[in-house]
């Protein structure tokens, strides 16, 4: 999802200048703090900008017309404070989730753990010791603290109405809460506290992914824009719809989609047991007691797991999900069709993401 | 530390209103999600409340002749934004100790692990079981994040000048730096990454403890009472001092004080490698080989850990800590009567937090 959207090197240089103050930051208490920081601008240097860009370009479609309650520099650091979000939630996701990779790349936590050289004689023991892998993942835990309060400062001290600043405060509240509560469902299903039934995935979908990816940079932009409430739950509609449709999508990418394309590990989310709304449907097949021996299984060989996906095509799980996608589409133009406070430049941009939505291979 | 405190009631109504708010937040996504507020509630109730009640109680005393810039029960609801941080801290602190228990009770993670009922045969496998552990300490994640981003919402959106705001939250912004930088050295301390030579261990002791326990109280209280920057680096002054000495004291009352009275397990900074300044020090004695052995052994015996305590005695390091404690003291006198912006009624109640630290034997 690169083409619709723009300026993406002012948000590249407002980004690069938040992690370099924060790095000078805990320098200032000693060379040892400023590390991690420096590790975790490289890790958010090389994300796509996906929340930030479409932060700031609804922001530009809303305001063609009329003059906006924020300045549009002061619209560029809200949205890095959106991206340092967005790593913070992915970096307790990954200490969680025990990942050391992303992107094919070590992460924060995974480079930490690489630092600790196993041929240094000096680090002798150390390296890929249960210490190592603490300090890794204890370093993540903090990492995702600060990066959490960082993007809380940036909304709290950006200049703008007492109004505007109040009810920007009020969606950061609700997207923590919802993607906190998202995570929660994501861990209950994983341990086996929950069963992985439709419901339950798509509420875990919703909460854990659509609310910050989509529905708070579209609300924010309207927020800050300085549309009604009503326009506002109407973009943010828009948003829940295109957010669940958008991580339907990568489940199914990630479970039947060319991993030269998408770039992830062929069947790593068969491997891991991700509860998805594919696995949700297979379960309530007959085909279920026949994958269910493989979902799961961390040595999934690439005969079997080839296996598991002709299955899961099989019984319906894939087309299943597709009519999932497809829902939400509809539900998204059926909101734009129907809305009164959705500017049309507004609109055309919704329309170019579900377009490229619709045509996405990764 | 109970006696110069006042107005706990009020504090106490305020702090058990906004966990009941947060529990119903969650409740309106489902009845589940509530479940977890209402433990994290029951453990917030146990709290002595020592940091929002200085605030309130140096904020008082800064305002008892002149005007404030915040009206006093926004000064409750800010202190008890600092009291939701300070648990935030502790629980993300247990995370990384792998800690059940605080106080001798179950805290939120040893709560929720006690509820997998291994003699409920619906649960059999679960309890203890590496999914319920897992669940346990994704759940102290999880719940950390949440107080961490609502005591910035408390931070952010409390009504007062713009001045005020932006000062309270540079502050804010400071200590959690801090804080997670004290986390940083403590984690690296443990997981050996670093020695734990006495500069470590006293820079680890005030980033860690005494920026967001004392220091962060007391600016917090000057803030809002509106002083000037000056005076308001004063008490910042005192309120470091203060908190280092604060917690060498408890590392003093943990290692050598009676069980009966702080209410601790004997020896368990002894048993867990706790980094103090008390082993700092020894650490530089002929002592150390004999100390070293049972030093962070979990099964130290009460027998050894009892000869363990009596060369601590013998070679100087408990009268070192007391001798630290006593210059954080002097410290604080000096800074009192060098200050220029200190009111007088501030100065006394200082003065009382010094006589409490002293007289404190829990």
């Amino acid at each position: 999802m690169t083409a619709v959207f723009t300026g993406t090197s002012e948000l590249e240089a407002e980004l690069e200048r938040v992690m370099a103050a924060r790095t000078a930051q805990a320098a200032a208490y000693g060379e040892r703090f400023a590390e991690h920081w420096s590790i975790a601008s490289a890790c958010v240097r090389g994300g796509k900008l996906l929340r930030p860009r479409m932060l700031v370009d609804a922001f530009d479609a809303l305001t063609s017309d009329d003059g906006s309650r924020v300045a549009r520099d002061g619209v560029v650091r809200l949205a890095v404070g959106v991206e340092l979000l967005h790593y913070s939630f992915l970096l307790h996701d990954d200490v969680i989730d025990g990942d050391l990779v992303r992107r094919g790349r070590p992460n924060l936590i995974g480079t930490i753990l690489g630092r600790h050289d196993p041929e240094d004689p000096a680090q002798t023991g150390v390296a890929a010791s249960a210490a190592a892998r603490h300090w890794a993942q204890t370093s993540g835990i903090l990492m995702g603290d600060m990066l959490l309060a960082a993007a809380h400062q940036i909304f709290a001290t950006e200049a703008m109405p007492d109004d505007v600043r109040l009810r920007l405060l009020a969606l950061l509240d609700r997207t923590v809460t919802e993607t906190m509560l998202g995570e929660h469902l994501d861990a209950a299903l994983g341990d086996l506290v929950l069963d992985g039934d439709l419901a339950t995935v798509l509420q875990m979908t919703r909460l854990k992914t659509a609310t910050y990816t989509f529905e708070l940079p579209l609300r924010a932009a309207a927020i800050l824009a300085g549309t009604t409430r009503s326009a506002e739950d109407e973009i943010g509609c828009v948003g829940r719809h295109l957010g669940i449709a958008y991580q339907l999508q990568d489940d199914l990418l990630s479970t039947f989609g060319d991993p030269e394309e998408h770039g992830k590990d062929a069947y790593s989310d068969l491997r891991t047991g991700k509860q998805t709304a594919i696995i949700a449907y297979a379960r309530t097949t007959d085909a279920w007691d026949r994958i269910r021996p493989g979902f799961g299984d961390p040595g999934l060989a690439l005969a079997d797991a080839d296996a598991v996906r002709g299955m899961l095509v099989d019984c319906g799980a894939e087309a299943f999900a597709e009519s999932l996608v497809r829902d939400q589409v509809h539900a998204v133009r059926l909101t734009l069709s129907t809305a009164t406070g959705i500017a049309p430049a507004l609109a055309a941009y919704v329309d170019d993401l579900v377009a490229e939505l619709e045509g996405r291979r990764s």
